[in-house]
């Protein structure tokens, strides 16, 4: 079965911007999140349900790359994917483009686990992702 | 017995600007909340042992007004004060000012209560705070 | 003419949140920014070219009330219109709703002006915005 | 000489915190933000001066480890410094401790540039940062 995959369009707003006239580096990490957040849902996680367990996904490492700024007036498409999975952790892949051009302006991996709060333990991921998914 | 006061220094950040060149609406708030939150470990709260029984201090209302604008390279003062406190609610005052001139760049207001979650039930006061303040 | 309106609908986040369990007083302001910023461009403000020429509708005033909590799995819908204007000055009035039972959860009132930067000096409104919406 | 070094101080406050109950991956972010634009006034440059000229220190790339989690009631030590640097990057390395018994919460390594906007063109780096630090 394919991997689940999400696509976010947002327009740039002024707090996404700063002083250099460009949109700051942890903005792009906010819509991501939320592209990430909504990559959650679609694979089958209930964010409410699992906080009343303390259970979460957590975020283990990120890696990010500036590659071209937007600024104000652009709008931006966040394309997400689950890339990779193994027992207890899993990877996704973002690319954030100006949509008017589709030019890449910033590429970003991050892997995850689900963890159980506060003891903070990892939990096995389920079956059914690794049968699908890995 | 005087009424608590806090004052907290911050330099202007790049993410506290924005594409106008000068600090955004809500970094101040932002600022605002941390000098609100140093106030309320003056005044006896300990958060931590607070939330652990789901109790927190919440925010009712907010009235902030935007005189004059900081930008980067200004580091701000924000000075805080609990002002005033009925049964269930207490107020606080807040001003921000450009430090190298004491400028007067935003007045704040805030109400609040103590409140305990996911009740959202409004608790008394403690009776020392009504008898040392109000 | 009617004056202008628009409608954000957004999921809550978990940057959203905080310990409290509870969407956090800033995240509401975010949003109504996100709302107030698409007004913005149906009342025919171009952002980018007034940024352009340092012309930037800028925020004098905002009155918050915190009504009711949202937190996680709920879905937020922003509500915002232009509600009355002057020469200089013009006003939105926004209102946070629970998408799944329209319960009210915050609202706003906010004064802003177009003012050229870095003067930070008022411009008069557009004659057409008098004609049309006052 | 000795590269720079800078160490920040910050009592976790509620927004840096989620319905998770421990602070949320983007806050430590803009702490390490904090941290590195005051390395970057020992470093020497002189934000508003440069940003007069449109010239800013732009970030490359953000790798990011998350290893423990803090909460609220935490104190955070952000310790940075200045890495390493080539003709046009300089490489700034973090680590976030908590206070109270210095154990390790997060790592990073961004990689910088300085930039003349908006061309976005790099510039070589200072001779005297090269003779100093490389």
């Amino acid at each position: 079965m394919d991997r689940p995959t999400y696509t976010l369009v947002r327009d740039v707003m002024f707090f996404d911007t700063d002083i250099g006239g460009v949109v700051h580096n942890l903005a792009y990490l906010r819509l991501i999140e939320e592209a990430r957040t909504q990559l959650a849902f679609l694979m089958g996680m209930d964010l409410k349900e699992m906080s009343s367990f303390s259970v979460f996904p957590v975020l283990l490492k990120t890696e990010v790359s500036y590659l071209k700024p937007a600024t104000l007036g652009d709008c931006l498409r966040i394309e997400g994917c689950l890339s990779s999975l193994d027992r207890v952790r899993f990877f996704c892949d973002f690319i954030v483009y100006r949509q008017s051009d589709s030019a890449e302006l910033v590429k970003c991996r991050q892997a995850l686990a689900i963890v159980k709060m506060p003891e903070g333990r990892p939990q096995r991921l389920p079956k059914e992702w690794i049968e699908q998914w890995s």
